[in-house]
């Protein structure tokens, strides 16, 4: 894969070199200059396209031709060091496995971002939290760090991440954090939209789904203060219902179902509401007939269910309105820090409500 | 969040700095040599905990209180370049939402490898693909790159990462890449083990679905030719079954169903399984009476359909050997790449075959 140099023909041609360069060297900037016969500082022109500078067509890709023979990198550590700027965007690594939505989510904010010119990385923090999370990213010197969830930064980490050159932090999540930008998703709205159209479907006893998975505990207890104040303005019972993702879990809560007594349940989300549907069903109770049934996310497998089930769509922001948001912030960081909402919700009525 | 210093008590105390530093100046180890009044050596002596030098610990305490209370955090990038290697391990994010198995494979990757002292970042090459990709990697100067899935890397790529310093290159899929250690994931296999199973079941029409997603293809092959020899040795038939992710796609494959005379289905995956079963269903066609069904993934799902799904569990490496051979890599550049089969897959009989 190496390219052979060809022997150079021009006047002035540079220095020869080895064909062979010792295994293991990394090509820096200043071998493209020694082949190309040229400064370190045109190099840096031509490669960067700098065009506030006057170099010749033949200098220009005579250094080209150098790097693509030295099969030279530029190296963003070290253009960051010079630039006292580095254009990475970090992102903690989701930790827990996404769902479509936000891969698409962070699929096109990439792709927004790296049209503005930056590079985004996911950090893997596993086994860390909180400021101790911060304190890895700050490591890698990013100019930005776009936060979702809310597990992973708390204000100490915003200002270790600023002192560390960060010059935009944007959370994205239930709650805002002291010293960031905050895009607020307001999970209470995706309970109160549930719960309103159970509510309008003249269910009066309504269960809530509580995952018992802690990573989810933030949105679910959002959620359930939302379906809380939309039954509040009716008098209708509000039940909550712990479960964990698993089968067993599932069949002893639709056992103990007719005591309960729910006409209708929020089941935090589409996979829930599967595996508690499963279950219902397995028990002879009648979806939507005994008990109308709604999840949250508008998954496939939400329509691929028999009675097809109604859900919650969520209207993430906008992955350009993100990208454009830390590149202002970026250019101006001296701007205080702005709560925005950003979470749209719709319901999607199918049969088993 | 900002710590207040106090004032120094003891001898031989740090020259004096103003409380609060100039904003947007990120501190550095000269900083901190300053304000406790040593070297920098010293500073990066104690910081590193290097052993080898003798400091006192109580200016090892006040090196580390300087640290604190600028809120001084090393420079990954800096301390890269003059170590002339990074700890950074980079993966490219994955072009396609993850499922639960490999996001727990990455995550106990990424635990593994920061055990070992590595960190972990995701590269989110949006519109980036192949080599093009591996030289916005390389940018990085990552120390080692783990490459799963088959897009993004061919043996141009891996020439670049290596000259850019990247000591480890290991891929992670259905094929080797020159150049590269090659984890393989024989798919075939997968194909092979849900085959087997249906034709001792006494199928002899197999249909194969073949998702119409780009991403999917490589591996839908794969897992084709595995049914295909397997068909092979007993004299059964084998369909192809192009179909999209779609409700509509799956009824018009319903539809025509009789004439296509099938009775046992590889689905591919327990999501395509799903979308099939539900249209199958709608279409009054018995499972597994009429047609048997396998997926493969053993997701949650498989088990919350009716009747239960049968399907193939895929065992992927042991990110705790994947680490190891990273590591190995790294402090041993060169070994010749290795190619090894690692994927195991075994079959979970349940009610749908």
């Amino acid at each position: 894969m190496r390219h052979i140099p060809e022997e150079p023909e021009a006047q002035g041609a540079p220095p020869r070199v080895p064909r062979q360069r010792s295994t293991g060297a990394v090509p820096t900037s200043a071998d493209v200059a020694r082949r190309a016969g040229v400064s370190r500082a045109t190099v840096s022109y031509v490669l960067n396209n700098a065009t506030a500078v006057r170099i010749s067509e033949p200098t220009r890709r005579r250094v080209r031709e150098a790097a693509r023979e030295l099969g030279y990198v530029p190296h963003a550590a070290a253009r960051s060091l010079r630039a006292g700027q580095s254009r990475m965007v970090l992102m903690p690594a989701p930790g827990a496995p996404v769902g479509a939505l936000y891969h698409r989510f962070f699929h096109d904010l990439q792709w927004a971002l790296s049209r503005l010119d930056y590079t985004v990385v996911q950090y893997g923090s596993a086994g860390l939290t909180g400021d101790e999370a911060a304190l890895a990213w700050a490591e890698l010197r990013p100019v930005a760090v776009v936060a979702p969830g809310i597990h992973e930064l708390g204000p100490a980490g915003v200002a270790v991440l600023k002192r560390s050159g960060a010059r935009a932090v944007i959370t994205v999540g239930p709650c805002p954090v002291e010293g960031a930008h905050a895009l607020l998703t307001d999970h209470g709205e995706v309970g109160r939209c549930a719960a309103e159209h159970l509510l309008a479907r003249g269910r009066r006893r309504l269960g809530v789904v509580m995952p018992e998975q802690p990573a989810l505990a933030v949105y679910a207890r959002a959620r359930l203060a939302g379906v809380r104040a939309a039954a509040a303005r009716v008098g209708a019972e509000v039940t909550e219902l712990p479960l964990a993702y698993e089968e067993t879990a599932a069949a002893r809560l639709a056992a103990d179902w007719p005591e309960r007594g729910v006409d209708g349940v929020f089941a935090y989300s589409d996979e829930y509401a599967m595996l508690l549907m499963a279950a219902l069903q397995d028990r002879g109770i009648r979806v939507p007939a005994d008990t109308a049934v709604v999840g949250v996310d508008d998954l496939m497998l939400g329509r691929l269910l028999r009675p097809r089930l109604t859900t919650v769509r969520m209207d993430l922001p906008s992955a350009q309105e993100l990208a454009e948001l830390v590149d202002r912030t970026v250019r101006h960081p001296g701007t205080s820090p702005t709560v925005r909402d950003l979470l749209g919700v719709t319901l999607v009525a199918r049969e088993s409500s």
